[in-house]
């Protein structure tokens, strides 16, 4: 068995769960950072272990142009590749052609895009979208769809979703026929060196933390043992803002029988409001034992609230791109760095993180290397939101697990707050740019 | 007493030794990373020191315009300011206005320029960059002095060491006038809510470990203890490229009597042959019971032939500037990882380096940050051209305890080598921008 879901604890619709994969055990619900290129952009991967960051998410249509699929296959998947000994998710590449590459052309096949690096010619089929995903080989993969464009007509809207229904079947098979050819599958996490002639096998880096250990090294890790381990492969809901087409794409996608299902097309212009009514609309009809990813949102205080809708797992670029821009998440609300009240001010950025950028630092020196433009205010703005988001998961389920997630849910920052402001958009299947 | 110098072994021309100052102890020779504006580029303060970094150079033009010389004193010194507990050495400004300011004017009395940054005008004299300096608090800061310009004539030479000898000992009077105004002057080191009314106590950050601990609080360090706790001034050394004028230069600031004496205007365009000419003329007069410190050098080959020649102490920007521009240091040689040999190389950066990056990553995926532009092979690559200098030194200082340096020298690469490239250029009290 190469996955497996547990719910270990229910307040209300919300969850406290546990996944199992191969690369590891995820603790849901779970905020998933955005690695992009196979990089959480300025964090190295010590550190993300030490936020306790339990699964990053990378995208497909990035890895797919650079390095190449095949270059990550080559190297042992994307795990290995970037030296992250944990659980891993691609997207399938479906949102970043819509949203990022020029002269896209969509057909029942599939769809024709321009690289926007270079703009090189390429497509993406639900089937060569799936082989991509398999050849990185994140543990957790995605079913090709379409992100219906918003707004969309109903008509539209529903010729969108069913041509998603026919490419999840497509995925699927395309999935179960080939899922064998992930990097790791013969004995689970193998050095490249195992798999492709020529390389040497005295050249090759340090060996991962499972390969040391063994899989499973953990006393808390339920046994995935053995050769043959595949990846997951999740579906993917869309159905614009109608709520009866949500609630059809739910039901027709889980006739399909995926071991995890991610609702896609929201957060993507859309009203809060609206946000919360489409997941309302979706989730009440996915099975209880599978979990729910919600792609690409949201702020601190949404993705409290969509735990509180049953939702287990979310991704979002919002706290590693804000950060950037010195735009930082505290206890006490929002802190733009650059202003210049902070300049003099000695007090950590949060006074109730434990973080290490607010164990060390004052706001006068994260403003003064903001404000000087420093590679460091990026690094360390970056550490701090991640710190924030991981820290806010952790205290959900913990009061998920105590019975009180709904006094917890009371004392959180109203999400309409967030909602008033562009700060809270976060696309769907979001990659990092 | 605020500074003290004591050498522990010798091995012909070198020395082993350790410098005692206000913010903690430095073995000797030391390489000095360079924090231009109170950061070392993307790299946070807890792996500086997990890399052994002992000392920092900041630049004092850089801190002066931003974010200011009187926010850092607010702010209780450069080390309270960017959270490091450790010594830090401040360079005179003098390179940075003679290098990176325009429409600059020298006379007697000092040097107007206009900042880089905004075009603003100000004014260096010898008491005002001392002035700076004690503003800013390094434990250990510079004597003002003109960067005399490559290539220059002798009479123009002799003129420029004249005029930085008088400004030696005006920069001398000013210190020994004002040195008392030290931001951790009184009681060593506090807050600066010690000092500044009307600053919040309950909003200080986290109190430095010195304050925590109480200074010397390690078990080896010699007591700097009590109250008034200063800071020290070097002189600098001018000279041109005349083996006279060096020698003159050395005698007659050796006569000005500092704690610890520069080598300046080196490594500004000569050959490096020259460099090492230079060097000698001038440090055979001086004191052997005083640092030597020979600013803005050099290549890890060229640094271990200046410990030959007795330096003791040493800044660079080179380690941190060439590996944000993909340029490694190994054991094995210099490795532009931007190559696409290392596409698929799953081996260390250097199989010999036990740094956190060679330690984790393969040279394919560093190859992949570098190629993708991702902030984190800045990050990534600087920690490792870090470690490589900062090993160089340690396996250094060990040789020459054992009395072994002269082996080792004869197995480093020869310094002629790096001499050949552009990539050896180093500038004099240099700044990262």
């Amino acid at each position: 068995m190469s996955f497996r879901f547990q719910i270990e604890a229910r307040d209300d619709k919300a969850r406290a769960g546990r996944l199992f994969t191969p690369h590891g055990e995820v603790q849901t619900p779970v905020f998933m950072p955005v690695g992009t290129v196979a990089t959480v952009k300025g964090v190295p991967q010590d550190t993300l272990e030490e936020l306790g960051v339990q699964i990053l998410l990378n995208n497909t249509y990035h890895l797919y142009l650079r390095p190449g699929v095949e270059m990550v296959r080559q190297l042992g998947g994307v795990q290995k590749f970037m030296s992250w000994d944990h659980p891993i998710l691609t997207d399938s590449g479906g949102f970043q052609v819509f949203s990022l590459s020029d002269l896209r052309k969509v057909t029942e096949e599939g769809v024709t895009f321009r690289s926007h690096l270079d703009g090189s010619s390429h497509f993406f089929s639900p089937e060569s979208a799936t082989a991509a995903q398999i050849g990185l080989g994140a543990d957790i993969i995605m079913a090709f769809d379409e992100c219906t464009e918003h707004p969309a007509e109903y008509a539209r809207t529903r010729a969108s979703m069913e041509m998603t229904l026919r490419w999840a079947a497509r995925s699927k098979k395309y999935f179960e026929e080939h899922k064998q050819e992930v990097p790791w599958f013969s004995g689970g996490l193998k050095s490249a060196g195992d798999f492709v002639e020529g390389l040497n096998d005295t050249a090759k880096a340090v060996p991962l933390q499972s390969e040391r250990q063994g899989l499973n090294g953990k006393a808390d890790a339920v046994p995935i043992q053995g050769e043959g381990q595949t990846q997951t492969l999740f579906g993917i809901l869309q159905g614009g803002m109608f709520p009866d087409l949500r609630r059809e794409s739910a039901q027709r996608t889980v006739e399909l029988d995926f071991p995890g299902y991610a609702i896609g097309g929201l957060s993507v212009g859309e009203p809060r409001p609206m946000t919360h009514e489409m997941v309302n609309a979706a989730i009440r009809f996915l099975p209880e034992d599978k979990p729910r990813y919600l792609m690409g949102v949201g702020t601190p205080e949404e993705i409290v609230h969509y735990v509180a809708q049953g939702v287990d797992m979310m991704d979002c670029v919002l706290p590693t791109r804000a950060a950037r821009h010195g735009l930082l998440f505290t206890s006490e609300g929002r802190i733009t760095i650059k202003n210049a009240r902070y300049a003099s001010d000695e007090s950590p950025l949060d006074p109730n993180c434990g973080c290490k950028v607010c164990a060390r630092y004052s706001r006068a020196y994260l403003r003064h290397l903001y404000a000087s433009n420093e590679l460091l205010a990026q690094v360390l703005n970056t550490i701090h939101n991640l710190a924030y988001y991981l820290d806010t998961m952790r205290r959900v389920r913990q009061s998920i697990e105590l019975g009180e997630f709904a006094s917890f849910l009371s004392g959180f920052r109203a999400p309409h707050r967030a909602s008033q402001s562009a700060e809270g958009s976060c696309n769907s299947g979001s990659s990092e740019s």
